[in-house]
């Protein structure tokens, strides 16, 4: 006998589950193509090369190896995340029709150590939108407004979508007196900023050879919590960050005009985001009341990514939408609504001289798309209400002898108790309403 | 860089494709739903030994394994099909309320000889529907009614789902003279007879070393086209085969009541499927005036399977539905709608002194759910007019100077040419046709 075991940081997701995550990738659904995405997947199956070298060193620890033609050029491996196979496809694509906005929603593995209650595991849903082929910011703040949009049709108040942009962080670094190529350094230090303290961070920094001027001067612009404009005085030297600073002030706008409430997002100059492939505006949505919950969101505009799949760079931006932190937190804040089933009505079963009658009256039903249970096997009425009050199956219908004679239906209502006896039109209005 | 490539025998679905992916599947959730079923879903990856051992050697050399724990009892593969998780699942949830019926749609992996005009891939998705906890033959009839259901609504005819039961199968075992321990290897012997002829599948038998007398027997009887009567009286010694008819009546008498034409589903003798947890009816669908597209559909009972690995057999049914295959006949037989898009207005941008009256446009648009897009960046009419056409989005909103200070906006059907200078209420209106 084998033991049946689930692998680790991996989850099985039973109905009462499912039923909320299949709700919830639909609102996604709808929205993305409200904003004029169309969806694409790709195999959870590539060549290890394809993946490797574009998120940073951590990451690429973490990503899944096949045991397939290992060593040679073929090696494959699961994806890390659907970004880097989005930029795959658009470079093997070349007469998409630019821009081609596109949404993905799919699995991805992390060989990572699973976190259960902060929503974090080896094997998680990755809901992406992503726009190729446009430089205008315009995008970039239809990835913050479909944020909004998403999170507050789930029922989400008082989130925060963050906004940074790495060219402000390149400005930073040449600020502080680093060389450009420190950038990347800087910001896997201080993304971590939001899980630990400014000392450990310091730490860090220090341990990576950072000159002791410059991180006193990076701590004094990150302690600050400066607004766009101050920071625009204060990086005026800088033209990189001008320049990032410009690209915010605009993707501002722009919110402003879709009519996302100011309160939703913020300028956040600590905002880094882990992965290498990013360069320009990057966002992330925590919720403040509940620092526990990890990134329900998180995004930027990588417009370098695609050329190293062709040699030529093309403007890229998107964002992930988690669907098990998202799921996780709905959980957690009570959010989810009370839906236990699917199935409208069962119809009971007591064996061969009204089961024809039954079946025939299931098949009506779903005919007339009510879905419906018929219960298999002949069994005591008592059995098969406790069947329904397990699985909340609101109605069953009994078919018998009395019922049959008059082409009736008894149907009872599980939660009140009443029962009546009607036609099958009646029967039909009345699981319709 | 990096050559971009797909993984050998997996694919890239682009919008074309996915938009008519996510009608298909979305036409079985219906229908699994309105027949009583719930989602669920597992992890792509499993431990090894869960999978292994139950579908047969040949099956378990196409188990795609992680370079994980190799060796050890910790060692992780891809799972091969929904079924045996699903096992797995109910197994280490003993609370379930039976029947549990579940619907399940998600990708397996198979390293196969990959042959793509056949629907064959190494990454492809199965939609499984299957209910434990029931020896009823009513659940056996609504795998086949679900069938019919999914395939007619999608467009097909003249498909035909081929019905047999391992029981009869294991008495043609006895009847020709064999052990029982025989079944499964003239079985999976049998099963490729729908794609080689006799003369090789009677070599096969020879070369696993049965008998002459017993091959001759078997050949009378896969020949001969028996119906389900006739086949009663020449296996009236046999027990086991007995039932199987006895069940298999008892499916057809179900499918009359609920309505499924007799023309859609025929008992065929010579049915087996390969993988050897089967041990009830089985199901295959095929299309016979398409020999060369593979099985649509492909399922069965397996009463023993869940006691693998609770030591306790419980009885079960399903049946996969093959969305890959499915599209592939879809493609071929021309049964895809139209659709290119699901975008139905593009609101043209031509720079600041407008572009502000634009997306206010697209926000009003989207706040009365039309799938807008807007184009980014700033053009010249004839760039975002080849944009629509390429794309096949069917309308466009301009707003130039005159209909600004008109209110209205100019909104051009890209299929007809025709123009009209509308109001935002009226252009909704016309939209949302």
């Amino acid at each position: 006998m084998i033991q049946p075991r689930t692998f680790k940081g991996a989850r099985d997701f039973l109905p009462e589950q499912m039923l909320h995550r299949e709700r919830i990738t639909q609102v996604m659904r709808q929205t993305f193509k409200k904003y004029g995405f169309a969806p694409i997947e790709t195999p959870a199956i590539e060549y290890l090369d394809v993946l490797t070298g574009k998120y940073g060193e951590d990451a690429d620890r973490l990503i899944y190896r096949l045991n397939y033609k290992n060593g040679s050029k073929d090696e494959a491996a699961l994806h890390y995340d659907l970004t880097v196979p989005f930029s795959r496809v658009v470079a093997m694509n070349p007469d998409l029709a630019m821009p081609f906005k596109r949404y993905q929603i799919q699995p991805v593995w992390r060989a990572d150590r699973p976190q259960p209650h902060q929503g974090r595991f080896r094997e998680f849903y990755q809901c992406d939108v992503d726009c190729v082929g446009s430089s205008s910011m315009v995008i970039d703040a239809e990835m913050v407004a479909i944020t909004y949009e998403v999170l507050s049709q789930l029922g989400f108040e008082g989130f925060l979508i963050k906004i940074n942009n790495r060219k402000i962080l390149n400005g930073i670094t040449q600020y502080v007196g680093l060389d450009a190529s420190w950038t990347l350094e800087v910001c896997r230090s201080i993304d971590k900023l939001d899980k630990v303290e400014w000392s450990e961070v310091r730490k860090e920094l220090t341990d990576k050879n950072i000159a002791e001027d410059a991180i006193a001067k990076l701590e004094f612009l990150l302690q600050k919590e400066l607004t766009l404009t101050n920071l625009e005085a204060e990086l005026s030297a800088v033209e990189v960050a001008q320049e990032g600073i410009r690209e915010l002030k605009q993707v501002f706008a722009y919110l402003d005009i879709l009519g996302i409430p100011a309160s939703a997002y913020r300028f956040d100059i600590s905002l880094a985001r882990g992965l290498d492939y990013y360069t320009g505006p990057i966002f992330e949505t925590k919720l403040p009341a509940h620092p526990h919950i990890g990134s329900l969101t998180g995004g930027g505009r990588y417009d370098t990514l695609i050329g190293m799949f062709t040699g030529k760079d093309m403007p890229s931006v998107g964002t992930t939408l988690g669907l098990d932190r998202i799921f996780t937190a709905m959980q957690q804040l009570n959010l989810l609504e009370d839906v236990k089933t699917s199935t409208q009505v069962l119809v009971a079963n007591f064996g061969d001289d009204t089961m024809q009658d039954a079946l025939s009256l299931v098949k009506s039903l779903r005919e007339n798309n009510v879905n419906t249970e018929f219960y298999p096997e002949p069994a005591k009425m008592k059995k098969q209400f406790a069947y329904c009050d397990k699985k909340k199956i609101p109605y069953v219908c009994i078919i018998g002898e009395t019922e049959k004679a008059a082409q009736k239906v008894s149907v009872k209502n599980m939660q009140t108790g009443e029962q009546h006896v009607v036609s099958l039109e009646e029967l039909v209005f009345l699981l319709k309403k």
